[in-house]
């Protein structure tokens, strides 16, 4: 049926987007995790890089149609929280 | 009918992608266009970033199973050659 088509490709399209934002969580539980080990420098860009690859995803999606920007700003935002909890207990470092 | 609908996700990916590949051709021109200007220092850290975003749309469009690796490539290559052309030019200058 055409609405089994449209649904497959708008959940292959939230399945994906969401395994690549936990890739980006899992970058940031690391550094969170090790504190104390000098921060590298170059982490902050590695982050930077695929938060605007990610976004680049979402808005591709969001103009294929295929989920809303609700859900799109609803994973973005999610992560920006980690991102700057992990800033923060940068700074308190 | 089903197959329309996965067209029509296929046809409006390409589209999209097609469109977001000429607003980059569309600024390797005007550096081609503007040689003898100064170069400025940020443009090609801009059409970098461009291109990453652009990868990164072609990367979820190929995982989506809306365009073939093959016909995200070509597009990229088209661009790739255009951005070699603009480097070229700019060491003759």
């Amino acid at each position: 049926m055409a609405s089994d088509i449209v649904v497959d490709h708008r959940d292959k399209a939230i399945s994906l987007l969401k395994a690549d934002s936990d890739k980006i969580l899992k970058l940031i539980q690391v550094q969170m995790d090790n504190l104390t080990m000098p921060q590298c420098p170059l982490y902050e860009e590695v982050l930077d890089t695929q938060m605007f690859g990610l976004s680049r995803e979402m808005d591709f999606a969001v103009r294929l149609g295929l989920i809303s920007e609700k859900e799109g700003k609803d994973i973005l935002s999610k992560l920006e929280r980690e991102l700057s909890a992990l800033h923060e207990a940068w700074e308190k470092n």
